[in-house]
């Protein structure tokens, strides 16, 4: 697609978006914008956890449409399907016990029926599942719609990097916006006052999404340079396996808060070298940066698993069936494709602390190694 | 003093700093630099575990002269004098026992003595008693030395805002450098990896402290916006502070990441509207910004004391007596005069944060109300 003909689609897609924020005002007669219909692709913890404040948000809101679908992946809990499950008892047992969802949120286990008339499509599936599913939806989806993708993870492209969002938005051709904060699913649930950030490179179609997420406990802060939120949310999760390893081996504070800053400084070195478009040190200020990197520090399962791993020896793969019941730990698969990246463009002495993370997880390497590692490190010098 | 004298005598320090680092060659012959002498000017906790650090460098390096002094404020302990059992038994038992000073590391209780031929000064007393000290040295202290702060806090000046660095500029007349970092004492002085900040505002002066404090496992960067360095040492406490509340009603990590990254705005706007120099935000992702400021937040005992508060119901003074041996705390000293520097400006209402920890530190503001102080903080408009 030609950059003429992406900058006027942007800009319909502004217009519209402009549409939906207030009532329009032409010669005298006031035409109400139709409400916009939200659809949230996947029903994981956090996918349920978002089902809830949009639920609730929407129903005292005039610019969205009264029912939120929700795409469920089918499977049966203890003999029962559980989109029947979420649709009567308004649990989703397996991914959020001990939460009521709204009940005007509706799951739906046909993906094509979820999005066909969506304006507004909220990505919560999987990292690994998001090709599959972009490549069901792409010819149903309507082409004025605006995705917001709350996936973590990147990809390797043939030009190094590739987020997530890309993959969305080549397959399906819409603008997508990115959501990423210091948001633990179970504590965003249990209404604890936290913070987020909206990653939009139009601008306003990231504020239509924060009107649509925001609550008095859950703020939104919307940011231009997208690529640096998603990126984010996806390194973090290689730090806190560092500091996990640290507290393998009993680390204080001060060791892990340097772990903490170096990664930070590698993270934003790392969006600098790959990132297309504007990195600002500011948006590592907001929730999506700092914020999320300490509570994933110190709150998060990558984290965890990494001090277990210090611990007791056993494989990431050992340790995710015991600790996770079966689910994927993104740090190492993450470490491993910034792995990938990096010494494909002969960087990986300029990322000590990402290099080691994945030579721990990966290839054997003590975990002890991990401070000598740091101590010369590029900002030392 | 003028400009251009100011600017004569830095050019002198520089040049004395210069010489310092390497053999002066003066028509092919070589001009040994005469080593320079150090004095630790406080015997405090983190002065001790500093000249742990300072006594075993020195020894390895013909640029400083071998033998440290330190000021020690004299008590009894036991009935003996605290010089005498550093200087025969080379530990302080007051305020790091257990471990072992350099025998190089000579205590004397005569402060004029300390300083008079001292080359370079490190001051870590505590805060208040820094103008008493300064007003009895300021004579006798070589106008040709550099000094190094380590004391964390600031003080109310007829413009707002007064650096502990600028009351020795004022009252010795040397330059200033200062270091502050992630850097919990106990955990330096057991030798764990960690980074700290030096601030110069002449760099190489900066440089010169970094060769004398840098180690393996004690990593040193030198910045030039020596103010924020300073600044960053104290605003951190009320931060924590706030966090410590937090923990005190059963937050999670994600409300803790948001006073967190709310506290670091805070801690950037107020250096940006009262220092006068220059205040770069890559300072706050040094290891006096973001890296202090998370190992505050999570180990330190402001923190703790705070927790303790909300728990208990006990005054600050109660805390202090119990939990810190009757030392005084940091963060609610600073959270107030913080407030007065604030409220004279008429800027509370841009920094609710500050203002709602010393609310609760001073006049008796409820614990609870902390979080809906922050709903509606300046930074989510």
């Amino acid at each position: 697609m030609l950059c003429s003909d992406l900058l006027a689609q942007a800009d319909r897609r502004q217009q519209s978006a402009g549409k939906a924020q207030s009532p329009r005002q032409d010669s005298g007669v006031e035409v109400v914008a139709k409400p916009l219909k939200v659809c949230i692709v996947g029903s994981g913890n956090w996918g349920s956890v978002v089902s809830k404040i949009i639920g609730s948000n929407v129903k005292n809101m005039k610019k969205f449409a009264p029912t939120v679908k929700m795409w469920v992946f089918e499977e049966v809990v203890s003999g029962r399907k559980l989109t029947d499950i979420i649709n009567s008892d308004h649990e989703n047992v397996k991914y959020l016990p001990g939460h009521r969802l709204p009940e005007n949120v509706v799951a739906t286990p046909s993906l094509s029926q979820a999005v066909q008339d969506a304006d507004l499509l909220v990505f919560a599936s999987p990292h690994q599942f998001v090709r599959t599913i972009c490549d069901e939806i792409a010819d149903i989806v309507p082409k004025t719609a605006l995705g917001l993708s709350l996936i973590k993870g990147i990809d390797e492209g043939p030009e190094g990097l590739k987020l997530v969002s890309d993959i969305i938005r080549e397959k399906v051709d819409i603008d997508v916006s990115v959501l990423m904060g210091a948001n633990i699913a179970s504590e965003v649930a249990a209404e604890q006052f936290c913070e987020t950030t909206i990653g939009s490179k139009v601008l306003q179609n990231g504020l239509l999404f924060k009107e649509l997420l925001q609550t008095p406990k859950f703020r939104v802060t919307v940011v231009e340079d997208s690529d640096t939120v998603e990126l984010c949310g996806a390194l973090k999760n290689i730090v806190a396996m560092g500091v996990g390893f640290c507290d393998g081996f009993c680390c204080g504070d001060s060791t892990k808060a340097t772990v903490i800053r170096l990664g930070l400084k590698e993270m934003i070195a790392f969006g600098r070298t790959f990132c297309k478009g504007q990195v600002s040190t500011a948006t590592f200020l907001e929730s999506c940066g700092v914020a999320d990197l300490v509570s994933s520090c110190y709150g998060g399962r990558n984290r965890k698993v990494a001090e277990a791993f210090a611990r007791t020896g056993k494989t990431i793969e050992e340790l995710e069936k015991e600790m996770l019941n079966g689910q994927k730990l993104q740090g190492p698969h993450t470490s491993a494709q910034v792995y990938r990246i990096l010494r494909k463009k002969g960087l990986l002495d300029k990322f000590p602390l990402f290099t080691v993370v994945y030579q721990i997880c990966h290839e054997g390497r003590a975990v002890a190694e991990m401070i000598p590692c740091l101590q010369n490190h590029p900002e030392h010098r």
